[in-house]
C-alpha cells in the first residue's frame, strides 16, 4: 500500500484555518484513492513560535521534516510586528533554499465561477504556467551597508545567477512546455535595463531552446509582459522567470484570473532529493484571521499540487475537478467570491464533491 | 518674449513619425500661446546613427544638447540588429544619468475613448502618477562573470541604492503628493525578499514621510501591487518605486488604461541643471515603423508634459485637452484604437483642437 509522508505546517495566521481544510481533502481523497497518509504537524516556521522561542524554527528543523515526502505549507507572518525578512528568511526562503527546492511552479487559470477582472475573457481563456526560478537571482542575502547614518549612506545587494541555477529551471520549463498541447515558452527578461544578469539569462534560453526544437518561445521585457499579462493573457503557456520576475508574474497572473486567494503553488525539488513544498500563493492575511472567513482553495489547489507531485496524479486531477465543480455553484463560495460560504463549508463541499 | 531651445532627436523606428507630430502642435501651441520655440534637429542617439559611425552618438553630444532648455525624444532601438543593451546604455540611459533626469514622472490615465482591459472601468476612475528613480537602484553597471564558458560559471551584479538617492526621488513624489487633492502616496517594495535594499528603501520612506504629515501613505510588496494596479486601480494617486519597479509599473499602468501607445513619459531633472528629457513610454515598434500608422498621441502628450515643464503649464493643459477631443472622437483614433487616422491626420486633429 502506497503511504505518504506528509510534513503538516499551518505557519500563522490564516494558514491555521485554512491548512486543517487542506487536511480535510487529502483525508478525502487518499479513502477514494486508495492511498494513505501520515500526517505529521509542525508548530515551527511560524511567528508564534518565534514569540515563544526567540528563532523562527529549532535548530534540528531539517532533521524533523528532511525525510518527508513533503510539506504542506500554509502561510506565515506577522508583517506588523516581526520583520518580513526575519519571518520570511528564517522559514519558508530556508526551505526552498536548503531543500533545493528549485522550481516555483504555479498554474494561472481562469476558473468557473471566478469573475476576471479583465473585460470579456471566459474560463479556457486563460490558462498557464509560471515557473519561476526559487533559490538565487535577485534574492541573496549579498551585500550590506556603507557609510551607516551620514548622507554619504548607500545601501549594496548582489544578484546571482549562476550556470548551474539558471540552466536547471530553463530545463524545467522547457520540459514543461513540451509536454504542453500549444508548446510554447516565454521567458521574461530585462536585458535592455538590467544589463549584466539578464543578457545572461537570454543567453543561456538561447542556447537550452537548441535542444528543444519543437518548443516555439519568445521573449518580453518584464515590463511589456506585465502589459501582455493584462491584454493579452491567452498568449501564453509556460512562462519562465528568475526569482523576482517571477515572484511578480505569479501574482499578477492570478491577479488577472480573478483571485489569488485561489491560486496554490509547488516549490519542488523535482530530483527528490529533498521534500517539496506546496503552498498557497496568498499570504498569511492578518487581517481576516481567525473569523473563519479564509478562502481555503488556494490551500486545497495546493494540495491537489502535491499529490500530483507524488505520484497521486489520478487523485490530485480529481480534487481539482471538485474544486472546480464547487465553484460553479455561488452558495458554496466564500465571501471573497460574494458567496454565502465560510472557510469550513467551502472545504467540505470541496470534500463531498470529490467523494 | 519667451523662446525655449529644444533638441529635437526622433531617434529610430516610430519614432521618426511620431516626433515631427509632436512638432507640430508644438507649433501649434506655441502660436497659440505666444511663445517662442526653437527646435534644433539630432541624428544621434539612434541605431541609423550607430550603423553609420559605430557607436550611438558623437563624442562632443554633451555641448551639443546640454545647453537646450529640454529634449524632445521619439524611441531608440532595432533589438533584432543591435543589443538593447548596446542602443539603450549608449543613448537614453546615458541621458538620464548623465543629465541627472532622477525623476521618471508617468501618468496613468483612463481617457475618453480608449476602452480598458479592465472590466467596468470608466474615464476618472484611474488617474495616478508613477514617479520612478531613473538613475541607480537595480540598474547598475556594476558587476560581472566569472568561470566563463564552464559549469561553474556565474554572474553578479548589484543594485545599488544611496541616500542622496533615494531621498531625493521620494521628496519629489512625497511633494507632488500633497500638491493633489488625494495626498495619498505609495511605495512600492519588496523587503520581504530583496532583504537588504528594500528595507532600506523602507527605512527611508518611514523617515521622509515624517515631514509630510498630511499625505496619507502605504506600501505594498511590489508582486501583489501589480495584482491592485489591475483589481483596484483605482486605490492610486502616486506611486513611487525604484528604477526596475518603477518601469514595471508604468507599463502595467497604461495597459490597465488600454494602451502604452497614448502614454507619456518626462525624465526630469527638477533642479533644472541639465535639460530635461521628454518621451513617449513605447519604443521604436520596428514592426510597424515606416507604415505611418503609429499612435502619435503619448508622443504629443509628452509634448505637453514638456511644456508644463518649460513654464508653458497653460499650454500643456491645453494640449491635454485637445488630445481628450480627439479621443472622444472615433474617426480620428488610430488604427490601434480601431480608429480610420494614421499618424499624420490623428496629429491635425489635435492641432486643429487645440487651435
Ligand atoms: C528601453 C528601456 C531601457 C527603458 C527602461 O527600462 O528604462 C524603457 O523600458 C523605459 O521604461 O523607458
Ligand atoms: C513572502 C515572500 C518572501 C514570497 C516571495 O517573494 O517569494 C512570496 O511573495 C511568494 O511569492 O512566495
Amino acid at each position: 500500500n502506497r503511504v505518504h509522508r506528509i510534513a503538516v505546517i499551518p505557519g500563522d495566521g490564516i494558514g491555521k484555518e485554512t491548512v486543517p481544510e487542506g487536511v480535510r481533502v487529502l483525508e478525502a481523497a487518499a479513502k477514494k484513492f486508495g492511498f494513505k497518509l501520515q500526517l505529521d504537524d509542525f508548530d515551527f516556521a511560524s511567528c508564534d513560535y518565534y514569540a515563544r522561542h526567540g528563532r523562527m524554527m529549532p535548530e534540528d528543523w531539517k532533521e524533523r521534516i528532511g525525510q518527508h515526502d513533503a510539506i504542506f505549507f500554509g502561510a506565515v507572518g506577522w508583517p506588523d510586528t516581526v520583520p518580513d525578512h526575519v519571518s520570511l528568511w528564517g522559514s519558508l526562503i530556508l526551505f526552498r533554499r536548503e531543500f533545493d527546492q528549485y522550481v516555483n511552479l504555479r498554474p494561472c487559470k481562469l476558473m468557473p465561477g471566478v469573475p476576471s477582472p479583465l473585460a470579456g475573457r471566459q474560463p479556457g481563456d486563460i490558462d498557464f504556467y509560471v515557473v519561476r526560478e526559487n533559490t538565487e537571482g535577485e534574492y541573496s542575502a549579498l551585500g550590506g551597508r556603507m557609510f551607516p547614518g551620514t548622507d554619504r549612506e548607500f545601501v549594496v545587494q548582489e544578484s546571482v545567477f549562476t550556470r548551474h541555477g539558471t540552466d536547471r529551471i530553463l530545463k524545467f520549463a522547457f520540459d514543461l512546455a513540451q509536454k504542453r498541447e500549444k508548446k510554447h515558452l516565454t521567458s521574461a527578461t530585462k536585458s535592455n535595463g538590467i544589463a549584466i544578469t539578464m543578457p545572461y539569462w537570454d543567453e543561456r534560453v538561447e542556447a537550452m531552446a537548441k535542444s528543444y526544437p519543437d518548443v516555439r518561445w519568445d521573449k518580453y521585457h518584464i515590463d511589456i509582459l506585465t502589459a501582455h499579462f493584462v491584454q493579452n493573457p491567452d498568449r501564453f503557456d509556460v512562462v519562465v522567470a528568475s526569482n523576482l520576475f517571477g515572484d511578480i508574474l505569479s501574482d499578477l497572473g492570478p491577479a488577472c484570473t480573478g483571485t489569488i486567494a485561489i491560486a496554490p503553488s509547488g516549490n519542488i525539488n523535482p530530483e527528490r532529493k529533498f521534500p517539496s513544498l506546496f503552498e498557497p500563493v496568498h499570504g498569511s492575511a492578518p487581517d481576516i484571521a481567525g473569523k473563519g472567513i479564509a478562502n481555503p482553495i488556494g490551500q486545497i489547489w495546493s494540495a491537489a499540487m502535491m499529490l500530483e507531485h507524488l505520484g497521486e496524479v489520478e487523485a490530485g486531477r480529481a480534487i481539482l475537478q471538485a474544486i472546480e465543480t464547487v465553484l460553479s455553484e455561488p452558495k458554496l463560495r466564500t465571501g471573497d467570491l460574494k458567496g454565502p460560504a465560510n472557510t469550513v463549508t467551502c472545504a467540505k463541499a470541496v470534500a463531498d464533491a470529490l467523494a
